[in-house]
């Protein structure tokens, strides 16, 4: 599934616009928040259009457009805010790989963000867009409204430093959030490596391979979006634009030491699920030991005595030993006596 | 197959021209357009020499060249535009790794252009070499003139910035189009793999592990091509030669983020591949397993009992149990009671 | 357990203070230390405001605080001592990633002290934080009080140079020691190693393979924490913040210098841990291999003999053999070659 | 026998004159081309003596010498062209890794040709001293004359640049000519490689696993002789040497892509050679598996029958079935319902 | 036994004096050659403050310290030489990791020596410190006085320059006798692999696997001694010393190459160990294939016939074969006819 998606954009003309993903939305919802220190402002539009005249003044204008299908509305957007074709062309393409891309007027962030599915068995991705200008932000997702509410409730109420600064703190804080979300994801892996983990050493079953491997998959797919991400973020803290203030790299650090604890983190996992796969192997085999040792045991022991017992049946007519009284209890004593020998000897190889 | 054509040229001078590989095409096709803003002239022409005039106007002129077979004509198309001689020979040895050169004068790219089979079996590799100047692209292909349609159709349409732009455009339309072809067949490759490990899942057959090798070879022939191509994109977007102007750079550094995210993905095959071996490798010894119970349990239950049957088939003369009128019933339910016993046993065992 | 606390704290404002990690310790100590060459001072405080005071003079001033889940104390200490708020938070998340910040008037540093558990069974992580002014030391621990007692003996004896040098040279003192208590770590892990490894030689049994299990995951956490601790020491070595004096650089390099050594060992116990594996599965192969040979053995010798046995044991009216004299004595005779021949054999397979 | 002749030097002085390696060739020969664009000598002389005329003339002067066993003839050679004591040192030692010095004067380079031994089956390597000065090239090998024949016949016939350009161009080719015989062993190899690959999947034998060793020894070999290789072209085209023109860099940039070819070809031979090897083990446990499912059908088909036979050779006096008139004949369909039930069993468990 | 004492130091001020290791030798020996080009002095000395006076003249001095158990001792010379006490830390610390360190007065080096034991089966590792100063070599051994003698015999017969040369000559002699030293390892090493590898081809037994264990263990250690030594003979030929003159570098360089013709070394016995490793495990398993295979030949051949014996064992009343007279020859070739069938069967399947 994830990787099927590639080619539709194959020969086109660059910057030629095309929603590459599946519509998530039905509607697009275009909310707008504009504030400064003292006062806030908070609306939904229903044009793009309509957010131009928020960007001209001094105050911080973050516009959030959640559903992205619309081709025309993203086309409308570049041109309200003169923003390059690719940039549009990344936004509607949701297979894009996390990157940033600087056009000195402004900043362009695509990013993923993460949650588990609403039965906690699946991760999903969502495309995160961030234009940062000078005076503004603006963020495109494909689907909910409320991951952002954190954010929007401390603009709210002015907690922290967030309406006493720029547009940069704002993006530093919507990146923040999709950190955060990553390591709820990476809890809720953990666990179920735990769970799969204790599973397997004490029964480990055939099944318990194909979770192994959905759970290699889901940690390599994390890895491929937390790693540029990180990436990003370094490139942020080196502080070459002049959108990013100083005061504000002290806090992208923060975040980037966020995104390498992610990291050790997703490898710590990888080597704990090949750990589970060698338990796992290990048990197979030993299964394979205990079949193999009550076989061994069970023939061991009552083949030689059936061979015995067959040399009794034989019909010869001249077998002295068939015409005396004790014979037959005699014999039953050697069988018992070889059987407990054979246990003996099993018992002191350890076997049982 | 890959592997034997090295060696044609060894001990040869520099630039002696010789054609390394299989010849794919009987006739060469030149066909050369010639654009500007305004204008437009599209032809085929027979020789090589004819395409010397294009060039010294201010108009920009793509040659394009299939089939690279005659060595005579790649020594013409040397002579007229004044190319180094490792250049042509870098043109005809279609076993070139990816590559670029920069001849201040004009830069020279070698790229592996990919496409699937006719029956979608494997990947097929052909040479593209771009010779970029100031105002013409050179490109030579092994075989086919439709690859490059798209980009054509866009000249012709005037869609896009193409008709605007440099020589450079042309180059960066043309290798983005290349890397295009990439995502279409990671995504059949992407689909091959899935339908392999559902397969192995469901039912490994010991055909699949040839399958998985194969696949592979693939991808690790994939990735040589890649990687060197990536390493050429990046070269590009650096901005060191002055064919390449500041405003393609943007685009180039899309491309190159293609290359990344190719990259990516051929290396999550990779780990898929070894999780299949994995899957395929596990499933193998579970099978074993199975059978190997299948025995101890028929053996477990079966030998004992033929033990006793074979006590009461032996012929002494003084057996008192052979002459009792019960011993046949009871001995029958003794062995009921060894089989069910047996039976029980292996069941609290879970081994079925 | 190490993977389940990090989310507490996603969409919260930078710099809100919040303790996470479990509460160690019942009270808050915070201890003073005051001293030059001359003087030392000593004593216990209840509130950090006392511990303003010692800070404007010129004498170094070491704070050490045991216990940190008082937010207030927190807020109270970044008052006191200007503290960036994102500082306080590092201090107060006890599942932070070692690491280093420069905040040009004080350094602020986070490391992992690691110990033994009481019953030497598994590995203890305790979060210390260092903050380096140019006159003082705070030092804040999640427990025990006494870890720093060497260094502070050290103090009060006048020993080596620490009461001549800075708070640099004291810091230097507090890293090396927590430094030194990775090799007591590794000393013990060390001796486990090989017990284990003589264990998995002589006698393997299934639980080998947890205990493995452990060891790796062990190793691979001490990794986690030693690794970002060395990049730490090789920052400050390299001399940018003016806090750290010329003549302390040759004292970092030396812990440096064991830094290195650590990962070394630690390196070596991840390749002795996966060679010990390997041992545990070829003796697990190995017993198999015996189970095996016992099976094939006893199988192959009595069951052509029991065969052999059965032919005599028809009932056909007219066999020949059945009525001569000789025939007992003579098959059992060739029953015993047979049974020596196939003994022969074997030992000359060397199966036994 | 790689590792056997390290030590034959240790504790020496260095500079002391000592031959390491076998001696392969009886006589020592030196021949002389000495050239320019107009004019060409060739001769051969019998001391080194002989060659210093050579050097003081604008031509260029190309001294070969084959066999290096005699040290004082190095010695002399040494002190005609005022070398290095260390030069020489190394020029003796055919253990010598391959590497680059500069010794402003000249430059010197050791190299290892490779070729396969008579009968195709291992590669011998020999050892390529060059020391190239401004206006000579002297070039030392361990046995052969007639691996520098092509160059030779490209100065005979003035074919290419090679009359037209200095030493450099000279060192150039032959550097390129030992590059070109790697092209030829990789050739081999991997013709060598898919037989085997072949062979494993069709018929894998123990002796398989030896050639396997094999294979990926000498590509191991080849390897840690090519990488060094590598970097010394790489040295050579940043142009630090004054001896090495500016126009000659295009060249050895060329060379330099030849020597990641085969960097590139060897890496997927080792892919290769490890994917042959999981092949190869693979189906060992197939045959495995099949061995085990024979006994298992045999097994579980034969012994219920064989206990049911056995029960009506019992003796007891009181077994009315043995009076029955159809007893037998029911008894044998018993027995071959019990024969079709596990045959359609194992059917249906697709053992066979 | 490697891990065991490196947590003697934790907690003492640094400069504190303590020897960690085994007290190797009984008394200590100082011994003093003070040489130039024209004179050379020779003696033994019992203090250390009588080597004082040597370092004041112009000539250069060795002086050789075997013995280093003598904390006394050790901070006299530091006295005398005005050491930094971490230098004498370090010299007394035989746990020591190879490092260096420039005191601009002088350099410090600590380095692994390696030798054989008395018994040629496990590597020793003597830990030598150099102290080299303008015009004074100190050199601190734990054992042997004889390790040197190489270079004691070129002083003293002023072979080669090194009378002629300066105190970085002179430690560059004593580095290289190091460096020479593990030539020697690695032959004995390279024998012992093959041999181990020739006989686990032939004949593997279980005893093969701890000693691949150790020999990969012995590898493991040298490499861990090797590394830093490269990694300092690196540093020493930047040439940032004023200590190491301009016409020392190159012969550094030297060192430097064997440094990394060790490292290859090294790294081809990990590759030829892991290939043992494979083959030694491959042939268990086509072991196992062999014992199975005799399993199930044996098995599948008389199961069958014995249960055909067992229904003419029947004792049915009405078995019409019972009373023909040929039914015995007959069975007994219907017998002989499975067997045969059998035997065919198995050979086709190339089982035998």
């Amino acid at each position: 599934m994830k990787v099927k998606k590639f080619s539709k954009r194959a020969g086109l003309s660059p910057g030629t616009l095309l929603h590459v993903g599946e519509r998530k939305v039905d509607d697009i919802k275009i909310s707008i928040m504009d504030y400064d220190d003292a006062h806030l402002r908070e609306m939904d539009v229903d044009t793009v259009e309509a957010c131009g005249q928020f960007t001209k003044t001094d105050s911080i204008t973050w516009i959030n457009i959640s559903g992205i299908h619309d081709v025309d509305m993203i086309q409308k957007l570049g041109n309200c805010f003169y923003l390059h074709p690719l940039v549009l062309e990344d936004v509607l393409n949701t297979e894009q790989r996390p990157k940033m891309d600087d056009y000195d007027a402004y900043l362009f962030l695509s990013l993923k963000m993460v949650y588990p599915d609403a039965d906690y068995q699946t991760i999903r991705y969502e495309q995160i867009s961030l234009i940062v200008g000078p005076s503004y932000v603006i963020s495109l997702q494909e689907v909910e409204k409320d991951v952002f509410d954190a954010v929007r409730e401390r603009i709210r109420h002015a907690k922290g430093h967030i309406r006493k600064k720029g547009s940069d703190y704002l993006a530093y804080a919507l990146i923040d959030l999709v950190v955060d979300h990553y390591f709820k994801i990476l809890e809720e892996l953990g666990e179920k490596i735990e769970t799969l983990q204790d599973a397997v050493i004490e029964n480990p079953e055939p099944s318990s391979l194909a979770v192994i491997q959905t759970l290699k998959k889901e940690v390599l797919f994390l890895r491929k979006s937390i790693w540029p991400l990180r990436e990003i973020v370094n490139t942020l803290t080196r502080g070459d634009s002049e959108l990013i203030h100083e005061d504000i790299i002290i806090y992208l650090r923060d975040v980037y030491d966020h995104t390498i604890q992610i990291i050790d983190t997703i490898e710590t996992f990888r080597d704990m699920l090949s750990g589970t796969l060698d338990i796992y192997l290990s048990n197979m085999s030993n299964r394979m030991n205990e079949v193999m040792k009550v076989l061994t045991i069970m023939a061991s022991i009552f083949i030689p005595m059936t061979f015995i017992a067959g040399i009794y049946g034989m019909n010869f007519k001249y077998m002295p030993e068939l015409d005396w009284a004790w014979s037959y209890p005699v014999l039953l004593l050697v069988l018992l006596g070889i059987f407990l020998a054979m246990i003996f000897w099993f018992k002191q190889k350890k076997w049982f």
